[in-house]
């Protein structure tokens, strides 16, 4: 097992553990919501920003124990966005990292419920975190809630991408659009890692560099998957930004442009990390994993 | 005008000022998502849960200037509230606060987007607020997140009610609802004008009870008027308890009985101000305001 393997494992192991304790059992009440919370967010997902979180927390030395929570945090905040973003009204999906998604499987009430439910739970989890200062966690909530709400984080991505079906838009608007709905937790996920750890402005500046290039990496190849790959292999719809007529990477630039282009961002995020004076070659292998990954 | 009028007046002019300031205007992109949430927030609500921030914050010696951001902030949860419960899956209703509900106005995704954005704003305001120490920002975080959230807040109350519609339902699981429901923020509103403050634990304990007999009491009155008052004066649509199947206080008790508990409860209230060694009679007159409200 390589270095990046064992990130993934370890994250995905010691992240779930983590979400295991801070989210209600379902033997608690309301029982319907908590097992609709725990369907979406155990349901293997590759836990990308958590590993994120961990990974450059531990390139600055930040201790295991003070990066977890944040990092469960992150994901309750992805999943929440996933739950909310598969509803009928929204991008109306049925499948997600290889199973129902929450609405299929419970309902649209209990699935709407269960996403705001995990996004005050993400804050909850930061602000009851007695390993970190107060002023540390006011900083990561205060970020948190930059990058996960509007008008320059995930909700008003998710509007604009909405508001932009069936439309022609320019490439600008393609990577704003990215830029906030993905690309913003990206960032604050590697961003938190260097927070918690203390490192110094001009280190979490370099590391907000590199996490948005890694974000626009993220969203270039997740567009690109989605023509290339089967629902098979991806476990969720694929092919289903054609069919909503959704503007992408592939559909602007065409295949060969857009896998050049994501050549090209990965190595600007390679190069991001060169201004950081620490072994940052896990981040680089990172970098490299979502060049090429295939799910 | 009395003191109380002087209280509301002072709160929906004050704290509506600052949700202006704090709310992306709608020059702003995505600028449907901020029309929409506009739409819902300034619809001339009662601010009563601001109300009773800067009431309670006022009786413990807190300046206006330290309350104004959560009282900000609960009236952003409350909303969020509102938009997600009107929701076709959810409630189903086409009025609130006199007017066409946020997915009429617009269209569903965006009211569960502009739900999901005043959320995160919420916990933003408090984050961001530069007149309260890191500790108080983050003791109000953390309570305003276990009143908004589950297993004891808010998004539980809710799912329970929706779980209990046309089910034969115990006094105490009623209760229960509405403590979750209603209670847990209106109690948190009281107590974070008391944090706010700086009060002791003794002081804060008093305001938690006053409080939650607070919320008791705005069901049960809630249950009666949507029996008693009609459409037009409510600014919703009445009777939908029935038609909903509801378990109520009148429907579990009887109008009789509830008109008596009502009061019952208002006089625990009011016993509980009792042990509080300060001018509490704005809070009283807050009490009483609920027992005799018309809509």
């Amino acid at each position: 097992m390589n270095e990046l393997e064992k990130l993934f494992a370890e994250s995905r192991k010691e992240v779930d553990s983590v979400l295991d304790k801070l989210i209600p059992q379902t033997e608690i009440e309301p029982s319907r919501l908590h097992e609709a919370i725990r369907w979406s967010i155990f349901a293997g997902g590759k836990r990308f920003r958590p590993a994120l979180v961990l990974a450059v927390g531990n390139v600055f030395g930040a201790s295991q124990n003070a990066l977890l929570r944040t990092a469960a945090a992150v994901e309750m905040i992805h999943t929440y966005s996933l739950i909310h973003d598969d509803l009928p009204s929204m991008d109306d999906d049925d499948l997600r990292r290889g199973r129902e998604t929450c609405h299929v499987k419970f309902d649209e009430a209990t699935a709407i419920l269960g996403g705001d439910a995990l996004q005050n739970l993400a804050f909850q989890v930061i602000a009851q975190d007695e390993t970190l200062t107060a002023e540390t966690r006011i900083k990561l909530i205060s970020e948190l809630a930059n990058a996960a709400g509007t008008p320059i984080g995930m909700v008003a991505g998710q509007q604009l991408d909405l508001e932009a079906e069936g439309k022609e838009i320019s490439s600008k608007q393609l990577k704003n659009i990215h830029k906030y709905k993905t690309g913003a937790m990206i960032s604050f996920s590697a961003q938190a890692g260097a927070i918690i750890a203390g490192a110094d402005e001009n280190e979490i500046e370099s590391i907000g560099i590199y996490a948005s290039k890694l974000g626009l990496l993220f969203q270039i190849t997740d567009d690109l998957l989605d023509v290339t790959q089967t629902t098979e292999t991806l476990g969720k719809t694929a092919g289903k930004d054609i069919t909503a007529q959704k503007a992408t990477y592939p559909s602007l630039y065409g295949l060969e442009e857009a896998t050049k282009l994501a050549e090209k961002v990965y190595q600007e995020a390679c190069g991001a990390l060169e201004k950081i004076d620490k072994d940052t070659k896990i981040l680089v292998a990172l970098a490299d994993f979502i060049l090429h990954r295939k799910a």
